[in-house]
């Protein structure tokens, strides 16, 4: 198979970037699509604010506009790993593949796995936006609530911290609002997965892992 | 990587069995999940009414309840085949690993490629039930329509004329419903899945593939 | 009038439908429909999972199926005295006349009572069962809030122990949830149903009460 | 049973409730609670307009609220046959007795015989009212279609032209709208009903018959 | 501009009228429309039960019709100018000039502020009419909650009092509910709308002030 | 009165701007709010595609925080002139004072004058930004129907073209759609909204007249 899934990372940090390519490992095999993680070398540094997230629509705009010129023929599908999905509808207007975003599709995901869906985010700032979102896909009737761990970037560094939060957080939201399936609002926390699930003991949903997967799926369908 | 992800066709028919394995080949890989697609040697002989499903709901609990004994520790993911989702919620009563429907994950992965989603049944029959199933979801605003091909066993095994159909009703469902991407509402069509695609220049899901990336998402993401 | 209504008790415990038959008396008289109450043998003992309800499901279609052949000239209506309405859209494949189901017409009575329909569970398993059921009708904006009873078929058959737990959900439904109205949702409580309204001082819905009433209009008009 | 089912016809015309006096005689026995139909003789004749609507409101409400004091031991229920429900909400504050309207209860009765309901109007004025009050009680995604039948006084007693015109647009609600049930949006029609039925193929709900057989439900449950 | 812009207190409270006037001065100058404050004589002496609204809504239908009669060239709008928007639809009638409830604007204003609305209610008496018509209206889910302020006429007229309860209120529908904005639902409170906004830092809208901005807009376009 | 309500045409054409200020002058006097329009000088030539919104958006975010710094104490509110709202939720980020959207005050302005709303667009290209917005503001349920007038820049300038084809997209919207009202969605076309009202007897509703009038009830009534 001679396609790519370009997964974007819309921040300029390339830790986030190095962390999702360590888990998208086994997503990766050799007869299969190559999955190629990029950096927004210009975008903003975490993706916290409305400006942060429009001006990284305007940049994953314009990347994807490029790699359909430059790779065009050898791209399988995008997914724009934040959980903003900026740019979605400005990226889908460059191109005729398909182009996932990550906050679409872990709660498509989640959905497919759990009436009531709980989202845990970082911070309150872009919960309205999300809240919006989630009424414009028509599907606010499946989340159960969301919450921010309200951490900010350095006491996200520190892991025994954040396991603390997304542990309180997701009781919170398993047990008062009633969630039977719990996603991670961020694009930085695959590593939590799997322990927040075993912890819990209901489905946790990392998005981008959700988006490459549908992406997967389109690739490898389209023979 | 040691676990198995099961798709039950909950029909009796091998032929519907023997064309999912071939189209889900893509998807398996040396080091990567098995997919064992499984028949329901009692199923009902094609899924088209009330009475197909309920009994078939049965037979896929039961299975699942079986394989969760026999085979528990290999078991990644468990996919029903059948577009009613007979037994799924069934099924999730007899285990915690995921039980992905072809509808569920057909119709949430169509939401991730366009904002209005056409459906093209096999018959009236059942039709619906499928409504049902879409507002249980909180999905129903995203339906743009639903129409039947009307096509009976005889019809459906010539291709020719199944072709002509699922032009005339995708074409409907694209220019007078303004749906953006369609979903096939059946497991046994794989193989026209590209070429409507192709035909009608908007995406065109495959259920089954659909709910088998997702499976895959979940048992690659596990580890 | 030679029409007869249909009562089915989807469980095989005859003292539910004797209790059914007891508290219908009223609904009988010489020249109206006859009220036959029916057991269904085979069925599960009590209504309780995903796995009892689809069992019964496939009873209730043969039975129906059974008295459209055997009795169809004198049948009015059917009623499926279970909350989970097992069976309901099988049974009305089998039938043009009416099929009743106690979930749907508990509700929509209710509905004629009040803005805000609080529900009485009596486990917590099927609530998301119901919860779709409601989504599926419509209707879930309507519903206040759903809380179990939590009482096991013993405690059941302690009136003191269930008279007390009644109390205490009902008033959280209707203080803390904003209930202006209670369905119990169970076929096995008539004998609640006026004790409990007096205690609460909002009217409380008897499903199968109400589905006979719904039922009896029908026929009635049907002349 | 010394208990008294009260329906109001809110229009000041005589042939109305005896109409309707008519139609309900089956739902009368010995034994069972009266049924008394009143007519507001200072009402406006028939409810065509907004303003018939209000006048209509108040007239109702005082007759509730006079009811309640004259004979108050003996009311069961107030049915208000009039399909814009004036005052519904104004009664129900003079009485703790149930309040039952027949624009309400058509409807509610139609949703428990089928998924999509079509309504068949008098005339386009009140159409407007009518579909705020679909979206009020929450039920505006179960109604397929509202179409009149735009006859005046006069030729609404035809017989033949409303045959004629009824056929015509319940034709067009189930074939072109997808109705599976229909509701007469009017409280003088109850002798075409099982006509309709017949002819149509689909149940037909006349509303004052539903009304009075939910409040029937709630007066023999009651004791 | 030779047009007017007729704002009717429904109820006969004269100092209802008098504060009205007195906020809506910045609303008036020399060459604008000007704004004539009306009291309904006859109109019950505030509106806090159905039957005040119904009773209010016929005259204010009436005073609607006299108007356009007497002075209909000179009519600019009407805004009816209490929050349970009396004879709106009866007003709407009797005229094609812009009829403005305070309300729905109050509403309409406040979702331009911000996503989640809250309303201060004075009495419970009217929350569930309040709840109808906003499901009516197809905005109940922007509504994060309502609460009322419970206070009678004589505390009303405490200035202190209804402060406390302002706050007391509006921070529980920011803090618990999550309100954005806040809406007065009551024509009687203009003076304390600036105080409250700077009180909890959420913007407070004044129902009657965004009604007669709305119909000032709509004056002022017409030319 | 000090204050000045910022009118925004986030494109850079400075006709249209002109446009605007011609149309808004009957909202100016000289003891009120000053009306001052300004356009975005590195704006995009029109706003048609996702990439002219999202380019916008980013200019208006930076001329809003601007505009704080510089005369911060002399703002009333912002009104954003382009019928996407470009970076609506962006300058919110900026500023305490209100930011309005014309197609939200359009849309909620037209929502006061009728039940049911027609849009028409001027492009087919932005339409399903429009109704994913409509979705997320929850008042999708309002919307009858949304067409394009389908006119490029230079067919936009010949008035009679024109006009013939906002006649027929308004007929089709009020005669097909049901539109009890209809919003012109766009901010270059208030010269043509009285003459369409009159042509098509419904009102017509300018979204920018809306919006400034709904930016002047707030300035009004902060004293």
């Amino acid at each position: 198979m001679d396609k790519t899934i370009y997964v974007i990372n819309p921040n300029c940090l390339v830790e986030v970037t190095r962390g999702l390519k360590a888990s998208l490992a086994p997503f990766e095999w050799n007869a299969g699509p190559r999955i190629e993680c990029m950096t927004l070398r210009d975008g903003p540094p975490g993706i916290q604010t409305e400006q942060h997230v429009e001006s990284a629509a305007l940049l994953v705009g314009r990347l994807v506009a490029d790699l359909e010129q430059t790779r065009g023929d050898q791209v399988g599908a995008y997914v724009i790993a934040c959980f903003s999905d900026p740019g979605l509808y400005l990226a889908r207007d460059q191109t005729r593949k398909p182009v996932l975003g990550i906050q679409e599709c872990g709660l498509l995901t989640a959905m497919s796995l759990g009436q009531r869906v709980g989202v845990i985010a970082i911070l309150k700032t872009l919960m309205n936006r999300h809240a919006r979102a989630y009424a414009a896909a028509g599907i606010a009737s499946r989340i159960a609530g969301e919450l921010p761990l309200s951490l900010g970037v350095a006491e996200l560094q520190d892991e025994g911290t954040t396991r603390a939060r997304l542990l309180e957080v997701g009781r919170r939201l398993r047990d008062e609002y009633g969630s039977e399936v719990l996603v991670l609002g961020c694009a930085g926390m695959p590593q939590y997965r799997a322990w927040l699930e075993d912890q819990l003991a209901v489905p946790v949903v990392d998005p981008t892992m959700a988006a490459v997967a549908m992406a997967l799926g389109r690739v490898l369908d389209a023979g």
